[in-house]
């Protein structure tokens, strides 16, 4: 715990540590873990022990004030302890963001009718918003925003097609981004509806998120006036409120499941022996486990300052990019390393390092693959320089 | 082609490239491309499609003669364009391994009995020398050797549990290792065999190899004498002949995957565009794609100079650990670079990238992790440095 | 600033900052600045400065009270800032790290006699503990002592060699480790000495330590028994006490190099056109300047924790050897940028970035290359698991 | 040697190597070695040797004839066995490309009166192409050319700026690049001449090449007509004859340097021990040789490749590309890998390991950075995709 972070929240996580580790865990190889993640079955019965344990969505509190950044930071590593931790708790990807976003913008209706049950854990929800390219695939540039909301008296008519839609399979509530005159907006829906098809389920590397990633066609939606979240044309500034938060927070899940897949690889190089001595006393393992030492720590330290900025109330923007790039590539190593050490048992499933492998390698390209992010950096080391500039020429080195 | 390949297996690899696209490639998506390899009639079909375009087992000619190694490495190289590739065409491990190991080493009868029904295609074979380790896991130690053979008459009975046995369910033939009196020994055994069982078919990161990777116990599996490939205590010695050969067409196969895998990566970023333009005319995408040019050569130079080596009949024991361990890595960074440059799509099943990069990871594992390799090549420069320097001392700089 | 730095932190960084930057960069070109470091006369104009403008040995208070690792963190980074800063502020190694172990440990007529000096930025010192390997060069395992300090009546006679001293050259104070009946024990020189005779100082691909680093014979060496530091034997304890902190400081100062080096690899990138653009609007070039960026987060959020650490009283062991691997090791992937980012300007002595490059990778050697600290890393990793599992058998996972 | 190499090319090699190690490596450490590479005396007297020994200019025959570029890949490698070697035989940059370039494209007239002495090895020479961008610094934009030629009658007057300009202090023929009406064009002139004034000699971190880097400024210098090399307008094609087979050899040299680098390493971590045993048993210094002798390997069969695409008459734009960055991104890692084995000796200049460190860090910039090549390389990954999609639609996958 930092000085940045509370008694509180130091509490909490350790109440979700021990139930991940002793009520989570052991489902973690229940066959109802699909290629698509956990059934809605195994979530429903996952849930059941949370709420018995008083830890259902454990970052909001009862009065719907969320805990800050940097506690959220402690308490969702705690849940990412298993690939299933966040789906118990209900601190996953896109429920976390979508509470955060609708806690900030909803109207009290929109709040009751939308927000409620997803921070019950009764539904899940889901955030459409990227769209399929000319060329097939999802997407980083969201100026490629094809899909409409047409006015139609008091109501909206939505038509277009959204890819690498997580979760939408199986969800309860739908956060639709559609362009109307006025720019880009987001709209509410009740799932499922007829309107709302899904094409296909994606294949993907990663399985932990329920209902997968799908392909939807949206054809004649028909959406009340009140369900749209704020006003029309807000789309991209609403949507940027949930975007490094949501970031951030898939640091702090990735990185409590590296936590335990390193915890694993040690376990496994402390136990087995390869000519003649235990294989972490064999520096090519042992210093594989010191640079996940290493590696994770700075995860830990990237996100508490991340998690401080945004506490702070700064946008979060570059940090945030910073610190994806940072962990998602870090954790890459971890996840490697781990698999590594461990042979030919860590390129099964007979521990949940494989999927930790996979799970990270999705995340390099979830919320925008590096290369996005280095680019925008880029552009904001160009832009401090020229700000730095602009004064008279004599300043000039 | 290199001074070292021939004009024939040129010829070969291009009617062996020309058949994975146009034949074997279509099949990739079947939904008999199951998580333990493909189903046994999918082989059967695509191996009827080999036979007819008169590509079974291209890499063996009709009088039995193999290749050169050179020449091996480019039908191998076309061979693997495809995940299925090698499979159909016959080239696969571990039977083609096994086929080098049966030519160099076994009897008339026994070639005919154990090797012909694997160089027509009708068989597939499976190795059995790793043995799980009291921890747990598949191991690169090869002293661990547990299974025993006990002489009974004229007849061997065979015990032990042997662990991550690729393509053992499903086999027709097995190659065994067991402890007898007078050290290591290997076995020819039909398959199934009630005495072989199949604890259990892992679940791994890989699935491109029928029949997947198996535990299975050996319990009082009688063999005949005939069934000993060699002499008793010959089994490390007879191992070693395909340990650096198969080792190296392991290689051979997965630089075809990740050479395809490529061509798939260029293909999208030469088509989707972001930003503004096409994704290749970002240099973050365009540097990737040039970095893959530069390790795929490097990796077919490397596996085109071990095959010379082996070609010249050296052991090349150093040579391919050289080689596994360049390629693997060099072949992970290329289909990390295809999975990243493609995004969403890159993580997803729509294309074998996604695939080939997790092959490619247990690769890195398959045939000796590359700590191993190090290790031994590290044993290497200090003999040859104590070598240069146990003529007198006066020597020494 | 993060919550554990103080505004007088803060007040003293910002002061050492404008000093650096005004009156210290400008002479990073002074021909005196040699290949053994800048000359004593180019250190003393140098101080001279550092003195007018109350900035001399700024982290420690006017009572000898030193400023919280926190905020020497803010300090030492400021000075960093131009590879003269720290000698002219007087907050290089060693003498940093010779402070702080004279303040903790010297009785109170030695700090009168030997730190006095040293803080007042009269007098260098240096300290004299690797010994020169059979096989020649300096050496990072301690138990290699050779030196001996023999009782004579009530003085010591020392007698050894030397390696690797930095800073000998042209000191007046020497803390020098010897071996006596009690094990290793330190001791407290006036230098020059005609008993210490400097071998050769060797030419170092670093140039920023005054008096480069020497070898030297210690020739009967006589000492009055008060000239030792604690009592016989406490040697190697008495040095761990330095060891964490100048480790730490090391990283800070390198920060502020680091720092500095990006800034002029910005502008450079910012100002220099080619093929048709400002050369930062380059992919390549725009996202090596933003994995500086991150890098150069990581490093300083790594000192904060290990500082604040150290500042609760905890030894630091183990998170110093994690600090100094992460750290050097990210500087020479900032500095490796730097100098790629400035083409034929990167690797010549037109800015200091040529010369940064140089001095962080010594940095990668000095105080323990990354190789042993990640030898005590993995033994820590195996020790806290043994520790976890003395328990009773079932807790075994 | 490969099949592509002769006896012959093998003989020479052989010599040039015996004659390295043994007459010009002691001269390692002549105090004549200076920051700006070896003196001229120091040159002249190693020549004289080298003279002797039959071995001069070893890769051009007494015909003129040169080796082809793989048996040169072998002499080249030998003479790089030292710093000093390709000075000593007289195959360094520039020269060697310049007597390549002269050679394929002067006059009778013109060899006989510049090239002569170059392949004597009584003369060195320069390339003036690069030139001081507007920001500052040498460039690889060559679209950048202001220097221009203005006849005048049957001269040419020259007047521009150079930078970079390796080897020109103490040059005696200067190949100058000039734009006439018809575009660049090449000059050939003796040196010194007056009106070709060197404004300084750069401080680079390299230090092997005579005459160092220099800034020249050409002030109204005049050249006979047919001292024009090719026609005018020639530059850029004549250049290109040069660059792809000068940027090999650089390769072939700095190969031969980290061979002999590693070949100290080895040497030093078989003899050393720390922590009770040779330091070459310990993984962590055992695995980083093991990459060595990868690494280098690799560089020897990219080379090897290049080579013989240039020996097949191609123009090996691309392959020398690739080459460029692999072998210098390779030696890199080798060279850096060396000085770390070596811990506080490899950062000294007690061995060439440190030198050789500075000289590779110096070549990933020179004939062009890496990222200069990966981005034509981009292009070419691109134009060959458009290329093969130019048929008709139905082509595309």
């Amino acid at each position: 715990m930092t000085s940045t972070q509370s008694e509180r929240g130091g509490a909490i996580a350790a109440a979700v540590e021990a139930f991940v580790r002793a009520e989570v865990a052991p489902y973690e190889f229940d066959p109802r873990c699909g290629s698509h993640g956990p059934s809605g079955d195994l979530v429903t019965e996952l849930r059941e022990k949370a709420r018995e344990a008083g830890l259902m969505t454990p970052h909001i509190l009862d009065n719907g004030e969320h805990l800050s950044h940097c506690d959220t930071a402690l308490v969702l590593r705690a849940a990412g302890l298993s690939p299933l931790g966040p789906v118990a708790v209900n601190v996953m990807a896109p429920d976390e963001g979508n509470m955060f976003l609708l806690g900030k913008t909803a109207s009290d209706e929109q709040k009751r009718r939308f927000l409620a049950p997803i921070i019950s854990g009764e539904a899940r929800s889901a955030f459409f918003m990227t769209e399929p390219a000319a060329g097939g695939g999802a997407g980083s540039d969201p100026s490629l925003l094809k899909t409409t909301a047409i006015r139609d008296g008091n109501h909206w008519i939505l038509n277009g097609r959204k890819a690498f839609i997580t979760g939408a399979q199986g969800a309860q509530v739908g956060i639709i981004m559609a362009r109307t005159e006025e720019g880009a907006s987001l709209f509410l829906a009740n799932l499922p509806d007829p309107a709302i098809r899904t094409e296909r389920v994606l294949d993907t590397i990663d399985s932990s998120m329920p209902g997968g990633h799908a392909i939807v066609a949206i054809e004649n939606l028909r959406l009340a006036a009140d369900q749209m979240l704020g006003a029309p044309g807000e789309g991209f500034r609403l949507a940027q409120i949930r975007l490094a938060p949501a970031r951030l927070t898939h640091c702090m899940r990735w990185l409590g499941a590296c936590t335990r897949a390193h915890e694993i690889a040690v376990d496994y190089a402390c136990r087995r022996k390869a000519f003649g001595k235990a294989i972490v006393d064999h520096e090519g393992v042992g210093f594989m486990l010191a640079d996940n030492l290493i590696d994770l720590k700075q995860c830990e330290l990237m996100i508490d300052w991340c998690a401080s900025v945004l506490d702070a109330g700064e946008p979060g923007t570059v940090e945030s990019s910073m610190t994806k790039v940072a962990v998602s590539e870090a954790l890459m190593r971890v996840a490697d390393r781990c698999v590594q050490v461990m042979g030919g048992t860590g390129v099964s499933g007979d521990t949940i390092v494989e999927q930790v492998f996979r799970e990270v390698r999705a995340f390099r390209i979830y919320d925008g693959p590096s290369e996005v992010h280095r680019w925008s950096l880029a552009k904001k080391v160009k832009r401090d320089w020229v700000s730095s500039h602009s004064a008279p020429e004599e300043n000039a080195p």
